[in-house]
């Protein structure tokens, strides 16, 4: 069994527990710290969403369609569904001549919920572009129409399906999961995501390695090389596209810029790069708990900055509140996190 | 460390698991099934509101007041902030003369997503009748109205601070949760529950003990078991109340009457009491997970009664769709569970 990571506090008195693994790694799959099992088969889900996001700029669609940061961090993110979020997929869209039909991530409503009473209060209704991997898939779509461009293709007709494993956009997906993790996903255990796309199981060990490689460049192909330094760049420059108003990802990025790319995904996992010290992190709540995800990965990277960063501390000692605003708990990072952190 | 109960699975690969404890007991405290630690103490949350009504009956509150099985049912609730759970904590407290200025639960939306828009839409707000804990506020009131009386205090005076641990009321309350489980309660761990009023870590075995006594009277003070078993007549009664619309509780005892009481708790705690089978159950997911403490209620509740239902069945192995209806997992008992329960 993994370790507890993170304790959930209820006055003094621990209330419930996440066990979990952690790995952090460098570019050569060298281990910096390992917590539990970091071989065991994770579905990353969204975290692995700049891996995914890579063949958009090394094919040349980006560029070819005029992406700006702001809609090649929203290609990265799991956004929170306001109304900047929609506008800017809506706007990606637009340039490739094509509207919200061409997305097929489904129907959500917005994570954010004065966003969502406000939609409500005024009669309207949640579309694809809501959901919060609209970005994505407006990615994928755009890298669908540059492939029917090469193939004298018409482009909706080229892209339809794009969600499937055999289409040739989720192969170039596929790929590049494969060629940064060093491990062949279309091997390894399938299933699918919220948003309809294949999502592939992988070890810890070998995601916080793509993470590595993609803050360094090292042991990348020199395509995706830079366009992980690009969408890194993007999304310190846009970072409220990559997840939202009083989300981690965002407020975390704002404050700390080119020195922390992290990401979050559904079911408990993390993955992050710290180009700085050539480090990637991948990590996974065995409960699949955001909670603790996100103080496991505020902890990480309090301990590897050596920053005193309030923002950070104040995820990895979250205070919990009722509904009279009283101090009822905490969450905090458990012993044999702390201890690996400490000793790393 | 405890045993995993419920495994998630997304395809055929396990991606996240639950593990925690269970206990099922009978009045006298003899262990039926056990699973993990039973005796470390955990915070039973609103899995004991019945305990904790047990003296809005017992004193004669209900009674002088006439409260309904309607009313009695909310007073072991935790709703989901309908227009009937509102309407009927303000009947309540009608009854009394007063107000929801008497609730010190504090205001919370209702969790019910379409009611929650309703409201939105018709621009109304979120008052403390919508919290999820108003009927067992509107209990906690009643009996401080009956105290009052008894005492020639005036009412909204004495009820004034209700939730603390040192009120008259609460002292009832801890009084018969102490009763009830044969564990000082005022001795245990202390926390500060969502609706403000204190909660008191108890160990599984325990409560357990307690539910198989309210769901038989043995073991019991004649009051306090003919006030279980009103109790749990006003529920059977008044099922939709205790929770409401697609909620566990409110299905599983509108299918099954008075053969099974179950009430579950935040942070991934349940308690049921099968009064045919003399037998009480009590468990925790370590991680505070509600979609696993409800798999393993199911599980519990279908291997006990020995009943095929497909309503226990839908939650003990719940479908997982995605945005856009795909079946994408599941939720299943996991093999130290189905042996366990399988052995029982």
């Amino acid at each position: 069994m993994n370790p507890i990571l993170i304790d959930v506090l209820r006055g003094r008195t621990v209330e419930s527990t996440h066990t979990g693994a952690l790995a952090i790694v460098d570019a050569s799959g060298a281990v910096h710290t390992a917590l539990g099992d970091i071989d065991r088969p994770i579905f990353p889900r969204s975290a692995v969403k700049m891996l995914q996001a890579l063949p958009l700029v090394a094919s040349g669609a980006a560029e070819a369609f005029g992406l700006t940061d702001a809609e090649l961090s929203l290609a990265c993110a799991s956004h929170s569904g306001e109304p900047e979020h929609v506008a800017t997929a809506a706007g990606v869209l637009t340039k490739l001549g094509l509207d919200v039909n061409a997305l097929e991530c489904g129907t959500q409503w917005p994570s954010r919920e004065p966003v969502l009473k406000g939609m409500v209060a005024r009669g309207e209704h949640a579309t694809a572009l809501h959901n919060n991997c609209s970005g994505k898939h407006s990615g994928f779509v755009c890298l669908a129409c540059l492939m029917a461009r090469n193939a004298g293709a018409e482009p909706t007709e080229f892209a339809r399906g794009y969600v499937a494993a055999e289409h040739p956009v989720m192969r170039e997906v596929t790929a590049a999961l494969s060629a940064t993790t060093g491990v062949d996903a279309e091997r390894a255990p399938r299933g699918t995501d919220g948003c309809s796309i294949p999502t592939y199981a992988l070890p810890l060990r070998s995601l916080a390695m793509a993470f590595a490689r993609c803050g360094t460049g090292h042991g990348l192909s020199d395509g995706h090389a830079r366009a992980a330094r690009r969408l890194r760049q993007a999304v310190a420059a846009a970072p409220f596209m990559v997840a939202g108003t009083d989300r981690f990802d965002t407020r975390v990025m704002q404050a700390l810029g080119e020195r922390l790319f992290c990401k979050i995904g559904a079911e408990g996992v993390y993955c992050a790069a710290l180009p700085e010290l050539g480090l990637g992190v991948a990590l996974k709540i065995d409960d699949g708990a955001a909670r603790a995800a996100e103080a496991a990965m505020a902890a990480v990277a309090r301990a590897l900055l050596k920053t005193e960063d309030e923002l950070l501390s104040g995820y990895s000692h979250l205070q919990l509140r009722n509904w009279r605003g009283m101090d009822v708990g905490a969450l905090r990072p458990a012993d044999a996190l702390t201890r690996a952190l400490g000793a790393g």
